[in-house]
This record gives structure tokens, C-alpha cells and sequence, in this order.
């Protein structure tokens, strides 16, 4: 069934064995904190002792929201498209970063009010040129929802097929703060006082009417807010309902699955509400400035790997994050232990 | 003179176009947090407008301890030369980081109790065995001090020789953290109850034993605690006394210097003291578990680019540092501007 999927929990059969040779390594427990953590999850996942990045791919998921033309942003629903066209041209900040960390990078229309040039090397996922305004309708119909996960599951099994063992999701779409900050309210029962930031940087009245626009929403859709497909189809985007889908299906495939910033987040949360056992292959990226964030990661008993203090989306967190990933994976293999080294171990291991 | 530099602060005169450029790339101004402000440093201080990393070096000086007698660390002083030995075999963490991320990678013994193996790839920089304990005795004598000046100088130059403009600094030194905080004390003045922490994991009697010995030593050296370069030589130790002197010399020669955790900041403070103007050629790559190092990076007005819950030391956090240091570069250089792209620019900057 398209909304269904098989996805294991982490088996943890192997921690008390994965975790021995983490504390082998010629330092002292926990010395190397959350890379320690991050290569247990790893090895773990991967079902291997050699944990190793394969491949990795990183999903940008363009969208417009209705919401835009309410002046929930600085920034009018044209410069998603624009935005596009300069990944495909290789011009954005994720560019950069991807070509330097070594993402393959795949930029996905899943919907924007300017259809890219068709020459554009953009993969066209499209489930129309905007969504719903969210505080007056459904946001996507069931229609297009059912086709989001379709999408999603074809752009996974493209990288999986492609030897992927890690993919990452950033997003790109003017206005999407606001179905992030309905989703979070929706799902963790929170005021829009608390959900809506100020996104890429809008003034005090946006902020106002953002929060209004949220509180609009969720009183039109209440009933249905304990159905998480429903809070994704209702609150969410042609982009949220992609990554949302994307997390799942590539947790079903055991690929561990990079989470960016606080639009990431909201699929993220919505995945978990979904499938609880999706938590289990997440990693997180980087902990944005926008208000709500912060407790959205805690919901999530998420430590974001960065705090860079960015809020510019597209995946750049996700990005930057890369070598760390593959810092821990390289200090589980390469690392001497005590007895290679002739290191004294003064912790109290056996070896 | 030995102690004496030529540091010019940083010139301030190409900010307001260093921050144009900034602000023209597309993406809402701020939006990539710390890594603006970096890249903005590395154009200013490297006097171009294509910042790029350069030969890399990072330095791990080791150095061992007369307190470490005391029972201040859970490790006998012959972890230090052991795990001299492990960087020499490329089998610790910082071989590891560095090999990934890019760095040249140094070892100096700048005095350790075991001489390494005369076949090891050590830089021989040694100004004994080991440091008297600050508590009973200046842990250098003034020849030591002067040799460990001229010791870093001789780094820095070859370094700089090898075309590097970025250095970082690492240390070993089994019960380093006890002069570390010794040295914070007496610069901030503040109690060792403050500025004491439990090191690698230590127990809470070890944590007593240490803030005795650093109350002790403040005692003991009262008199001399407001001469930056007497602090370094009674409280500090080998490996820390040349990290300080060659962030000086670095500075003098243009080079950013990275530092790492909580021993290097040390060292660092104390060259804050000497020169003013060194502060603006470093950059701070982790914020680590040790208590005190918040404190002591909020004194050097430092926001970390990393906070891993890392407390291994041997410059891990400076080489992880390492990527984001390129990605600062990378998007200063690579990322299009909004007339490039023809991105509408809503920011309110004229292109």
C-alpha cells in the first residue's frame, strides 16, 4: 500500500560489541562525545563493523504555499523558482557546499508557481504550481498527497539503486515556516506563540500575522489532528509531504537518513508520529535559529551534530554535516585500540 | 627580542566591501550565521577577496607534567609518550581527523618523560623531561620559557615556508587541564573552584586534589600573577608555553591560527595578554565539556564553530574545524550574487 511501509526498528544485538570497540579506542569513554554516539547508530544500521559512507545523496524539495500571498514572508513566491533555477545552475550556498563535501545533489520540484526551464537539470515531482492556503483549506489534496508518496518512494529507490547508504533532505520554498510552525502546533498540541519564528528574517507585524494565519489553521482542520497524514496533507507542502515520504521510504530501505533544519524537522515529526521506528535511522543536522526549533529537536530526543546559527534552509546543514558523519565512521575503522597501540588503558577495560 | 612580536590588528578598512559582497550572495542577509562572520575574518585578514585555506598545518605539542604525580588524571605521565608513539603510528583520533579532513599533521615533543623512538615522525622540541608542579616551583625555568619561544618561532616559519596561512594547535600532556586552570584562574581571576574541571573523567576526590593544587600554586606565584608571560612560565607547561608563543609568531607571520579546546584556549588567553591584536587571527573550533572553557571562551569573546561534547584534546576539535573553515571560504568565492542568479534581491540591498 502506497501510505505503508515495513520499516525495523535498530536491532541491538550488537551494541554491547559495537560499543567495547568504541571504548578500546586509544582515549578516554565518551572523549569524542557525539561522534560516538553517531558511529554506534551507524554500525548499527548498516548491520557492518566497517561502517563507511556510500554514495551519498542529498534531496532538495522546492515547493509554494497559498499561505505565501497572505505576506507571511520578505519574499514573494517567484523567488522559489528563482531559487531553483540557480541550484540547477549551481549558484546557491547548497551548491557550494555539496560540491565540496561530496553530496550528489538532486533538486526536485514537488510543485512551484514557475515551472523550471525544461532544460533545467531539476527532477520534476510535481503536484502543482501551489499549494492551498493552509488557514482556509487543505493544503494538498488526497489526490496529491497519494502522489507525493509515490514521488518520494521513486527519488529513494533511485539512490538506493545508485549505492546511496545515507540521504539527506533540505527544502526550498517561500513561506514554508508557517506550514512548519501549523505541524509542530498541530502534533505537539502548542500555541502559535511558540511555533512561529521569524523564518529568514521578517518583522514583527509578519510574525503577528503568521501566527494568526497558524491559529486560523488549526482551528478549520481540528478534528483532524490527531491523524498525522491528515496534519501532513492539511498543514503541510508539496516539499513537506515529499521529505515526509522520503524519510520514510528510505528508512524502509535501512538507508540512514540526514533531518536539516526546522521545515526538516516537521517531516521529520510527522515520519516519527507515522512510524516511530523511522527515529531510529535519523541523524540531525544542525539546530536553526527559528524559535520552536530547539523544542521540536527535544520532541525528537534530538542533538543536532551543528549550531551554526544559519536559518537559510535548502539543506545546508545537512551539507555541512557530512564530515562529521564521516569523521565518526573513520575513527571506528581507523582508529588503534589500547592493546594495537600499547596504549595503558586506565578505564577499567578489558581488552 | 625573543619575546617580542609584530602583530598588527586586523585592518578594518575593506569590512564595509567584504560585507557587501556578503550581502549580495543569495540568501537572506545573516543567514549563514557564523560562517559569515568567518569568511569575513579570513578576506580581511589574508588581504583578498578570494579567502582560500592554504597547506594547513596543525600542531600537536605534547608536554608532561610535574603535578600529574599528584594524582590529578586518571593516567601515569607514561600515556603521554604513548600516545606520542600512537600519533607517530598514525593510530590516534587526530591521525585519523587529520588524514580526513586535510591537515599536515605535526607532532612535537616539547618534553615528555619517554623520549620517542629515534625513528619516530616527531619534531624534537623537548625543554626537558618534565615541569616542575606549579605548586611547589615556577613549572619553567626562564631558559625553558626562551627556548620554547624559539622553538615555535622555528615551527611557525617552516609552516609558514610551506605556504600555510591557517594553523591550529593540539596538546597532550597527562594533567594538563591542572595548569590549564591554574593559568585561567590567575588571568581571570577566579577561584580553582571555578575554573577546575574533571579533565578526561576523573572522580570527584581527583577534582579536590586539583583545586587544592591550583589554589596552592596561585598562592604560591601571588605576586607575579598580573605578568602575563610569568603566568605562562610558573603555572603553564612545555607544550603550553610553545602553543602560546606560536600563536604569537603565527599571528606575526598573517596566519590564522584555529584553536582547540580548553589547554589551548589557555594558551591562548595568555596571548591575548601579551598582544591584543592576536586575538583577530584566531578562530575557535570547539567548545568542550570542560568546565571553565565557556567561561574562558566568553573572556575571548570566542563563539565555537563546533560543540561536539568532545574533551579528548590532541587538536580533534581544530581539525574538524577544518571543512566549515573551507565552507566560510567556499561560499565567499563560489556562491552567485542575486544579480547573478536573478534572484530578487527583497533584502533591501542595492546590486
Amino acid at each position: 500500500m502506497l501510505f505503508d511501509f515495513s520499516i525495523s526498528a535498530r536491532n541491538p544485538d550488537r551494541d554491547d560489541a559495537i560499543w567495547q570497540r568504541i571504548n578500546l579506542k586509544t582515549k578516554p569513554p565518551g572523549a569524542l562525545g557525539q561522534l560516538e554516539s553517531l558511529a554506534a547508530q551507524l554500525a548499527s544500521l548498516w548491520h557492518t563493523d566497517t561502517p563507511q559512507v556510500s554514495a551519498p545523496h542529498l534531496f532538495v524539495y522546492a515547493g509554494d504555499h497559498g499561505v505565501a500571498a497572505e505576506g507571511v514572508s520578505i519574499a514573494p513566491s517567484e523567488v522559489t523558482a528563482q531559487m531553483v533555477a540557480n541550484f540547477a545552475a549551481g549558484g546557491a550556498a547548497i551548491n557550494v557546499f555539496s560540491r565540496q563535501t561530496g553530496w550528489t545533489l538532486q533538486v526536485v520540484d514537488a510543485g512551484i508557481l514557475v515551472k523550471p526551464a525544461a532544460n533545467a537539470d531539476v527532477i520534476n515531482a510535481r503536484l502543482g504550481d501551489i499549494t492551498q492556503p493552509i488557514h482556509k483549506a487543505p493544503a494538498l489534496t488526497e489526490a496529491q498527497l497519494a502522489q507525493a508518496f509515490t514521488y518520494a518512494r521513486e527519488h529513494m529507490a533511485s539512490a538506493h539503486a545508485a549505492g546511496a547508504n545515507l540521504v539527506a533532505f533540505g527544502e526550498m520554498g517561500i513561506g514554508n515556516t508557517t506550514p512548519a510552525a501549523a505541524i509542530m502546533s498541530a502534533l505537539l498540541n502548542l500555541p502559535a506563540t511558540q511555533t512561529v519564528g521569524k523564518g529568514t528574517g521578517v518583522s514583527d507585524d509578519i510574525i503577528l500575522r503568521k501566527q494568526a494565519i497558524v491559529t486560523q489553521a488549526l482551528e478549520l482542520h481540528a478534528e483532524y489532528l490527531s491523524q498525522p497524514l491528515e496534519v501532513l496533507r492539511r498543514l503541510g507542502g508539496f516539499e513537506i509531504a515529499q521529505i515526509c515520504a522520503a524519510i520514510l521510504a528510505a528508512a524502509e530501505k535501512g538507508m540512514a537518513v540526514v533531518i536539516d533544519g526546522f521545515i526538516c524537522s516537521a517531516a521529520a515529526l510527522i515520519a516519527t508520529k507515522l512510524y516511530p521506528a523511522s527515529r531510529d535511522y535519523m541523524i540531525f543536522a544542525h539546530c536553526s535559529g527559528e524559535q520552536g526549533h530547539q523544542q521540536m529537536l527535544k520532541e525528537l530526543d534530538a542533538t543536532p551534530l551543528l549550531q551554526l546559527g544559519m536559518r537559510l534552509g535548502e539543506g545546508t546543514g545537512a551539507a555541512l554535516s557530512l564530515p562529521l558523519i564521516e569523521a565518526a565512521c573513520n575513527f571506528y575503522n581507523q582508529m588503534a585500540s589500547f592493546a594495537d597501540a600499547a596504549v595503558t588503558d586506565v578505564s577499567g577495560h578489558a581488552d
